[in-house]
């Protein structure tokens, strides 16, 4: 059996949906019920998004755990994705790769039901996409990230810079702290926050380029001004990078953090699980002030793009 | 202007339909009426699905015609997209691809409504990604590949070939008949017919990777033995090629047709636009018989995979 019909049968092993077709036909039929769908799609390349050396179980679990954070910021419950998939030659990458991710959309409730399997030149690196679909109730608003006004608070859901720090802890050879790498490779999504708090919000996306980055993008589209005033940092991180002014700004620019970034009214109490980081105001742009003062920005602000 | 900004300025401006958000989300939001949502993603790799010097222009058409096709193959009415593109630092071919892409989509109303664009390692291939949506009214059945039953009529919407015999065009630098290469890069989906024999058809799926190969697939997903009988040759191909056997093997073997292949009831007048390659019948199996005689088959039929 080719490398391909193995990859086939082990993708047809992990759909039980309906509108999959059991992966026979060309296409997923969804019904639909009068619901919003939710649709994103990221993709990962090999060398820039993930580590050829990445264990590729994490690559799988990490690929569906984006999309599902891109759902999360919206509130929407998973419902199914689309792979697309490049051979590479190596069944067993292939095979972990597929464990991993399905173990994501399983924990999450996110259902494999149709995608594209290619080959790829020899040596030509890895280009994997998923398209994750959502649902939302008709009627529900689905938070933007222009909604914030002028006064409303800015939260996010977890500590940022772990990821980062994992990442070069990669580069540099550092095996501790663990909990850091694990948060490179293994993100988890906020999901269940996100559906809970999402009526409430003003705005709501997910931080992966970097929180100064992020918070700017929310701040241009609901034209405001925002500041932020704390970067809050993990244990594990404060321990390996410490938590001067440097270290935080490190953190707030690194990316792939996958909390939710969250504006509610001032007058609103934050739910559980969010962790105020500055404001909106009146005007544009961003500025930072840690420990009371000014702090310049950095020229680098996170990823840029989109 | 970086050519990533420049790349998603000209995104931005081919969107219209609310769902994409104008691009300035992380996802597309869609709202459903109780319709059946058709989902199909086609990957094209430079260099294995397409080749390094084919005018960007025309693998942008490519891109969404492929999957265009798919849904034409289900009887659906195109809704939206999402792209998921490789910047391989090539302002001008990005701009083309974009172009084409988008006459493609604006042709058969095909909205963009979001994606992703990647970074690629210097002189890794592109990968381009897309996946379609598409509508069927709610309790309409969709075509599968399961359906036909033994006496079925089976048919193509058009000759074959005429793409395999474009792209060993272009390989050997030859330039006439025109019309092949043009078959090969800018093929177009049968989407009217489709949709307006959705409903009388037993099975129906698009010959993307060749008549034999898919004949038998359809064969087998509905359990019964097809024979083929005719080998529908176009003009150019037949001036090009010839008419013999060996010519029309290569033909059914060949792939990138983007026809149609349907399953009718033997006593269904097939409407216009339907050419007969041959019946299923009880028992398994793809045959062949050309003139009257039977053929042996080729040791391949098409592209493996699927």
């Amino acid at each position: 059996m080719s490398g391909e019909a193995a990859l086939l049968r082990r993708l047809r092993a992990m759909v039980s949906d309906p509108a999959a077709r059991d992966l026979m036909d060309d296409v997923a039929v969804l019904p639909t019920m009068g619901q919003q769908l939710v649709l994103t799609s990221d993709t990962m390349v090999e060398g820039v998004h993930f580590r050829p050396d990445d264990p590729p179980e994490t690559v799988g679990w990490k690929l569906a755990a984006v999309n599902l954070s891109d759902l999360a910021a919206k509130g929407a419950a998973p419902n199914g994705c689309l792979l697309s998939y490049t051979l590479a030659g190596d069944d067993a990458w292939d095979a972990a790769f597929l464990d991993g991710l399905g173990r994501a959309i399983g924990r999450f409730g996110l259902h494999l039901i149709g995608g594209d399997t290619v080959g790829l030149p020899a040596g030509a690196p890895r280009v994997l996409g998923l398209t994750a679909i959502g649902e939302v109730p008709a009627g529900q608003p689905v938070p933007g990230r222009s909604g914030a006004r002028p006064g409303d608070r800015l939260y996010v859901s977890g500590p940022v810079g772990d990821a980062g720090a994992g990442l070069a802890m990669l580069a540099e050879g550092v095996a501790e702290p663990a909990e850091l790498i694990r948060a490179y490779r293994v993100p988890v999504p906020h999901l269940t926050l996100g559906q809970s708090i999402a009526l409430m919000t003003h705005a709501m996306m997910d931080v992966s380029d970097g929180l100064l980055i992020d918070a700017r993008r929310m701040a241009r589209a609901s034209a405001c001004a925002v500041e932020i005033d704390t970067v809050p940092l993990s244990e594990p991180y404060a321990r390996y990078r410490g938590s001067s002014v440097e270290a935080r700004l490190a953190a707030a620019t690194a990316g792939d953090d996958y909390v939710l970034l969250v504006a509610l009214p001032a007058d609103r109490e934050p739910p559980h699980g969010l962790i105020p980081v500055g404001r909106f105001k009146e005007g544009e742009g961003l500025s930072l002030r840690l420990d009371g003062k000014a702090v310049h920005l950095p020229e680098r602000l996170g990823f840029e793009h989109g």
